[in-house]
């Protein structure tokens, strides 16, 4: 691969986490490329940001180079996610604890199932846990005894991006906000959610960047790891 | 008054209100000037953001030309709101109703009382509601029974400005929403409350400029005047 | 309904409103799906933002699941104001009062519509006055009787977005200002009409987000409803 | 004057101007050699955003070496502007016709007045209007008449700037919008009033920098060197 | 036309201009009715932001209601410019004087065509210079003998849009600086030409919003009808 | 208290954290009245952003009422932090694990301060790491082995805030960036420091607000809190 | 060409480069159009920002007009610089040295191809070097002894943007950085990673504008043809 | 020094520069202590961004501790680049030429005297060429033989920041442009001379922060050194 990708495989030795490609301006030549080169390696290819017709042109062009892989050797996309596995994530390790993922709305459901999907990916067991914004309140407060099950929460919220606010300040465990580039006018683009975040009064909120589904499941994972380590 | 400031009188008759002077970049003598021509033709003047040092320079300069006025006919400043008013405010006209202002924390009490004094100067009583931030949701559900009794909520917050957006999702009243500039980093200047008030999921706040006690007032008051022309 | 949107059905207890659904991001089917789940509950569903084509595509979804309901009872897309209701708004209610909605042009006709069918699912009367912009006042000024009439004044506009404040120097009513994302360079986005309405120097101008038709209705109906309460 | 500023004192000849000289950053002794310079080559010389402390210190410095000059012959300091112009302003050309120069309020005097006295050091008359701000659209309206008379309109205006639109809509002479650094939150430094102006639906109207009252006189004496030299 | 656009027609008596209509966000069927309306009241019909597409479709519209009419009664669409205007322009009065349009680059061609089809709209005749960008100075010096004859010169420019300044510092004539949204990164959407023209060192340039060659042919125009009524 | 501040006396049980007062817009007296409250309720009190000068003043009305305390009982001024405590910080729990506070440079250390200080107000040691910074890399690298040991790494870093991203890629704990406002042009107010760690592409790196050392302790206590509870 | 884009075919004399046509806003008739123009006048042309599919229609247009020229002679479309060239670029000037383009990642790979190709036109040979980012610090730092082999270091990354400060950091040679607009949230557009390359702590970074390719490759001859001439 | 700076000694010998203090946000002591590290290890101190008041206060507290030095051996403050020296730059290397640093007017000199202390402490020699703005072209015309002697040019320009575009337009060395934080409105900040540079239509300019002159001195001399090298 001269003048080329050259794909971090170290990153799971160092890390403990394999490097997912954003596919967003990659093309399907170069999708394909690095999802072939990863699945030779031995590693989980992940990659995030491909559309449904995308991720079909994927496959098509890596139905034919490896021989004859069983079903359970095809790359699979995730249409909620709008992500590219291959193979498929291993099967939760309970010792790391289960992740809630929360948003708002159905509209924050692309960002909160890449984050679950990244999480699966490391092994890590998620719920989701939808329609909790902060103009109803009722309906989270109805869900707090389940959510202290968890050990990370992310909330993942767009228009004004209350909720992890309002989370941090009722229960103890890390809250990591996900701002998404969901609604109009100030809200476009996320930038209203992520203001608020940042400059939320709820203490010890962390965030990550608009829309990184991905991020916020590699910060948890981080955390997760620490415990298992100890 | 040649090539000087003509002042509003006719708006009382107009919309109601009397014509608030804002203070901050007019000199002592500009504002004993504009107080002494409103008091003159009989009009309550409110003179806003106006420090201690200058209201007692502005006292000064109005102590003499008005002969002999007795203890109730000097201006008066009200330090937390960073206000003069002359001559005192009216009594409060129950017809009107009560309207209450919250606000997050400590912080934003020079934004509320300028709101309540600017209601007071139109006859309207309101509530003071401090420390009813979203980080600790408690202790706003405790009071939510008492704020059912005012007409027009006026909810003053900073940081991420999340306390508006509770409100309207659990009160049917006109929530108002003033962003406060307090805070730091991406809250500084109330931005980022402003723009998560804007991008409320709740529905039907509405939102005045950073800082606007006054013009929260002026909207409560539009407001208050509809019920007792009914 | 698993892993998916809770509707608030309680909202129209708590705040008097139906909850609208935001359906830009929402796919076809979650649009149809959300609609039938209120039609079965007895509530009128509201969608905004919603294209001719999706809309048509959203009826022919839910053509079949209800039996056969009759004309009367087939969601209908409102084009001007690109929105889905279902069934048919209720009639007027003449004791909440009539609401005026402005627009500086006919550019500003959607958010206006948007508003005015906000209104109409909770009953409210409203008239449309266009073309009133503040670069020809005498077009303004000729409708100011008509106006006074009203008991709250909408006032959407974009470009520089100084309709309200014109307005909210000439009429005691409550005036709520909904900037438009009309325009080009600075106005793009509606940007320069949210400044400009948030800066105003009109005393008790509110304002809601760039396009929120909804928002301004809702904001409106909350006032109405205190006339109606007291 | 080896690694010094060189005057453009071919500007006279080239533009028909004098080269203002802008003192905010500048020290007493640069503002007093520039100054100097200025005199000893019979230019006018006009400096400005000069506060009277730091005018007061550059007439210390100028008082020795000019031998023993008259009184009409010592820098002048003019508060209201905040610049200090040496010689005397000539006296006025009837032939180039008067500016008017308009503001929304009294805090708009300071930029009004640096664009009148510019006007002034090139022979133009102006006269001011204050108050005319379009939140009490009456005072505006009874001020038409005299405006016509004017051949180009100067409208300062901080706040929403809405002012320069209004004008524009009405009358059919050439008007510079100055974009006034007054107000709070959305408002402060100018920046609402700078969008509203540019993003106005008034045809023709032309905006200069926040402030730049200079500027705009500088525009206005293009405009008005034109019907002369025609 | 009930809840429709009203014209404003009396624009020309008050102005001396046309209203121009903005196209960008208007249906065929809007233009089309508001072009038949003007064309009825014997006024010049100009539209601007209209692609070839969109004009066709007009065009064909507007081809059936109108009896008969010859070819010289066709809108005609203006590709350069994106314009429809109905009738012809009138013959250019040579009292007015001319105009001088320039541009940076034959990307600005498309601003500068509205800019000269919307002074021709008026009688006003104009010439293009293409290509005198600040970046080639001889190409732009060469030209300046030329540029003296012209009245007023309107200077199109994106990228960083230093041409008006550079002209407004040789010539004595009104320059109006038109920020162009043509460029990528820190240029795209003329955000950085709009501040460097804004925060030109040339005195006396001013400045419309971004692609506005309407505005600055209309500020134009104001001071050419000075000239004539003088 | 009527009308005052209410404490969340609450959160230690509910968060396992203390309330911190932010003291920056805070008056002398209200910071005293604070700390006493706290004092008498048994709560360690923490307020930030007190300067030497406040402090003082604070500790000198709080001198008075709580009758002769020992020397240990004193509220302690700490200046690298800026901050108040009272009383003395517990001793360090060392089941809690040890946390990394890195900074850039000198300039970075009140924020490092503050972020150390709340650590040890909740039982947490801490290191310090200073001049670290990404234009040096060796310096870095040569830490990397000391900084295994840490449970949770806090990156304080101004300028273009590279730092935290560096050392995500090299280290698998839990990252917490924290921008500081130190830095010139761009990177005034740590704007770029701010965008450039949300951009991070370096997996798992969270953000908190802009000088919020506070934050980022609290986000790192939420983190080993759950190591001791598992 | 009456009224067209005017060549500066002096450039090559004066500065040393051929002018670049920037083809993005151009159509496909004037790109054609200009490239005659320069290969007719004897010097390369080329023309950046042109998708495949205008490229073709570009060579479609040119294929008549030059009678019959042989395979060298025809236009050429670079497809990951998106670039058109005619004639082919010289060979290689050995005494110029060689450039390194870098980049973080596959996604730099559009601007650090743009950058090779200007080098390429003017005779100057580069090597790529993708992958290197800062995230995975180690394939950095192995191939810093090739890198110091470049006589100017081109950087390219979008996201943070820190790769050229962890570059400047480490070697000696000119360092310019180009922001590249690939990622998402904070990061979309560029303006991250420019931010952060302008803040940069790395001493004597400098930087173009956001997928500046081209002008990375001038500012880098800019330096090469200082070692030839001196 | 334990917890303290750690200075980067092993910057010379990697990069061929000395490290330069940033002393706007150091206490006095701060400020001492590391240039007394550095003149204790041989090197050359350089700190920026000094006041002549805390200049004073540090060479007071460095008076004592290095027993008798002598006169050339004390820290000398250079009040133009607002900087302070310890010991004395060396003499002018002649083999690395010589640097014109360019600057718009006199408010630019303070960022052109920090560029040229800069470069003196590297041996570099430098001309200053002030007043050569880009509205009196003329003035720069005739400077341009001149500076074609420069092997590098450095342009510090505030308000719109034309003058790099116009030199780069002209002359076929590296520019290097220097926002400088002058002006006001838009200007402010340097906000638009920035934008101006990076959107230039001149090929091959480079640009550093704003007021950033010590950053372009040290580009400079990374190009300079590359001459010496070859």
């Amino acid at each position: 691969m001269s003048e080329d990708a050259r794909l971090d495989l170290g990153r799971r030795g160092r890390l403990g986490m394999v490097e997912a490609v954003w596919g967003e301006h990659k093309s399907v030549e170069q999708i394909a490329a690095v999802m072939l080169e990863m699945r030779r390696a031995g590693e989980l290819a992940l990659v995030t940001r491909v559309s449904a017709e995308k991720a079909a042109a994927v496959e098509r062009q890596l139905a034919d180079p490896i021989g004859a892989p069983g079903a359970e050797d095809e790359p699979v996309h995730h249409p909620l996610a709008r992500c590219l596995t291959w193979p498929a994530p291993p099967p939760a390790d309970p010792a790391l604890g289960r992740v809630a993922v929360l948003g708002g709305g159905s509209s924050d459901l692309t960002v909160a199932s890449e984050a679950r999907l990244a999480l699966a990916c490391h092994g890590v067991a998620s719920d989701l846990v939808l329609d909790v914004g902060v103009a109803g309140l009722h309906r989270l407060l109805g869900q707090l005894e389940g959510l202290r099950q968890a050990r990370v929460l992310i909330a993942c919220a767009g228009m004004e991006g209350a909720l992890p606010t309002v989370l941090a300040g009722l229960l103890p465990q890390p809250v990591i906000g996900v701002p998404v580039a969901v609604g109009y006018g100030v809200s476009a683009g996320g930038q209203a959610a992520l203001m608020g975040m940042l400059a939320s009064c709820a203490p010890g909120l962390t965030v990550v960047n608009i829309d990184n589904g991905y991020g916020a499941a590699m910060a948890a994972l981080r955390i997760l790891q620490l415990g298992r380590a100890g």
